[in-house]
């Protein structure tokens, strides 16, 4: 039987998403919880990884179990085996030739920027810039990002991928309800390189700073070369909001 | 020189405020940081401590220095010796005779509660109940605290004080714009015995579940008698909000 599950975790407790020897990871907890359950080594296929401290709302994997467990029941057992920064919100049961990363269909990923006070509670969930940023010209900048482009500007440097193709269909800047100096930026898209948008926070920071210019993208996109853009924005404010299949 | 800082840290990452040997704590932090700065020992007094886990936005303690050293300077120095749990968000100067504890008149603690699902992103954060409560019954209790009692029924089980009288000035309570399943209880009073909001919180929390009526907060308070209160709310909750002088 082939399950999906949903679940979200806080990244800040785990070396990543990805399972590494003795290192605390996400995939390693939820693995090692199905082994405890099942008896049987279970090998979990989540929609991509995360970075370390990447945090995810509603991340999804698959796994194959030889048991027929309702998905309620899967859902209690699983949250009482692992850590208390991963929760299971919702399994269900899919065909046999589900595939939870291949299947993918578009992906939304948020990032979170405080150009406020400092504030140590939030260190590993907001990205602290701590000044003020032009959020107008990083939303024209964002409509530059929307499309279908050669990200490979956008890419890991060292990245071997032959196709950094990718379309962006929407993204959006929002102002926190709550306090005028946090705000959110989101990308949907249907599919990102490895940290892509830390990559576009990067350059939109810099734009927000007024060192670059929104039509810059223009030119980054154009170059298809990493040097052209600029840092890549720390993990702790990058969210995997949703998964779309 | 008396200097009075206004600080604010993350409580999961602290075995509490208070300093203890071999364990980290938010006064061990700022004494060390102190005596880095000025090759002698420096003792901190706080408004008061916090316990293990509880959040502190706006606390307050006074040390003497005998090095003249602008607030500003200060406020840079002790930061960038400091855990990046703790924010020193001020210093001023104050009279020889100032005493962050004993000039207290008053201080106001808020506690955080989620009704809707678990987020294992906000464990450390927020008191996950993860149930609906009766909000308007809390209310009327919370209006029964308002005032001067004696709130030995609420204080720490052995606390072998003489006076329990306190006044609690105003609360409140109100729900976060960003989610309907997201509130916080507020509380300003000109003293709060030790686990008082968290043994008062326990019992609101009864009153939102049904199992009491907002009037028998009447009867708990009378009765001077920490076994007729309920249990006390987790630490993760609570933040102490601001102290006044």
């Amino acid at each position: 039987m082939r399950y999906l599950i949903t679940f979200s975790y806080d990244g800040s407790k785990f070396k990543g998403y990805q399972k590494q020897p003795r290192l605390k990871t996400v995939q390693g907890e939820i693995e090692h919880a199905l082994k405890t359950m099942s008896k049987t080594s279970i090998s979990v296929h989540a929609s991509g990884r995360t970075d370390a401290g990447v945090h995810a709302l509603n991340q999804k994997a698959h796994f194959d179990l030889n048991m027929d467990i309702e998905p309620e029941k899967l859902v209690k057992a699983l949250n009482s085996l692992i850590s208390e920064y991963i929760y299971i919100k919702d399994a269900e049961i899919v065909p046999d030739d589900f595939h939870a990363r291949f299947n993918v269909k578009a992906k939304e990923y948020i990032y979170k920027i405080n150009m406020g006070e400092y504030n140590p509670i939030e260190k590993d969930y907001v990205y602290q810039y701590n000044e003020n940023l032009d959020l107008a010209e990083m939303e024209r900048a964002l409509k530059y990002l929307e499309g279908t482009h050669d990200f490979k500007s956008f890419s890991k440097a060292d990245d071997e991928k032959e196709d950094f193709v990718r379309t962006i269909v929407q993204t959006n800047l929002f102002r926190d309800p709550k306090s005028v100096n946090m705000f959110t930026i989101s990308f949907l898209g249907t599919g990102f390189l490895r940290y892509q948008v830390r990559n576009m926070v990067g350059v939109l920071i810099e734009i927000g700073e007024g060192k670059r210019k929104s039509e810059d993208i223009i030119d980054i996109l154009a170059a298809k070369d990493r040097r052209k853009a600029g840092i890549t924005a720390n993990p702790e404010g990058l969210y995997l909001k949703d998964v779309f299949y």
